[in-house]
């Protein structure tokens, strides 16, 4: 993945601070050092920060945009987005009317929302065997 | 998430087989025992097992479709779906003339495609910290 996103002045000409962005990039920073050295995982909630929408366009497009992008369609669509840094990810929460709920930074090899819990997989495990028996045994996986 | 999706014959009234999907429902079943049992994950490629078009279609159908969905765009795009079973995915390969390079089952919390690699995230420690340098050294996050 590009590891080199434009940098976030492209060809636009006007001068531009990062202003309460550039907090945010050194948080960043530290979370990504945590994720490298313990694995310990964490999230930004970018939306409890007193961010003008210009400092977060800042932000984002400073942070660029990798391969990986994916939606999770639970009560209402979250968006989730790899940017260019490996291990940084943006995750976008909507309500079902399409409203942002919030928006956060989370530092990880994968953001929470996209792994089931350990209980959903040993759930899984016994819905699949009951489907299974149910279907070999009365109709053997046929109707 | 789902983990009732519906019956592979839904409405359309004609009896079906599984076929030699049945093989691969057993194998999906002893997959995830074992994730939940020892973290060990499985791929099954299904682009090498002697499926008929309508087998394939059956066993996803029989397998539904989860609240995750992403796309992985490396050299193809990488179409990933999690099914009705938490930690069982169908990642679809293709390569940039969208032609379907193969096809596999992956039974894990997450498939290997969308997780960096322990050596991404170094590195993208190091590019971090260059591009932070570089920005706040000389230009301090603003042009």
């Amino acid at each position: 993945m590009s590891a080199h996103p434009a940098t976030p002045n492209g060809c636009q000409g006007t001068p531009r601070s990062f202003g309460n962005a550039l907090p945010v990039l050194n948080e960043i920073r530290h979370a990504l050092e945590k994720l490298v050295t313990t694995g310990e995982e964490t999230r930004i909630d970018l939306s409890a920060l007193p961010f003008g929408p210009g400092d977060l366009d800042r932000l984002t497009d400073w942070l660029g945009t990798g391969e990986v992008e994916a939606t999770v369609d639970a009560l209402g669509p979250t968006r989730v987005q790899e940017t260019a840094i490996p291990g940084v990810w943006l995750v976008d929460y909507h309500n079902s009317e399409q409203q942002r709920l919030t928006l956060h930074i989370e530092v990880a090899p994968v953001p929470e929302i996209l792994r089931p819990q350990p209980q959903d997989l040993a759930d899984a495990l016994n819905q699949l065997d009951a489907r299974l028996e149910q279907e070999t045994g009365t109709t053997p996986l046929s109707s």
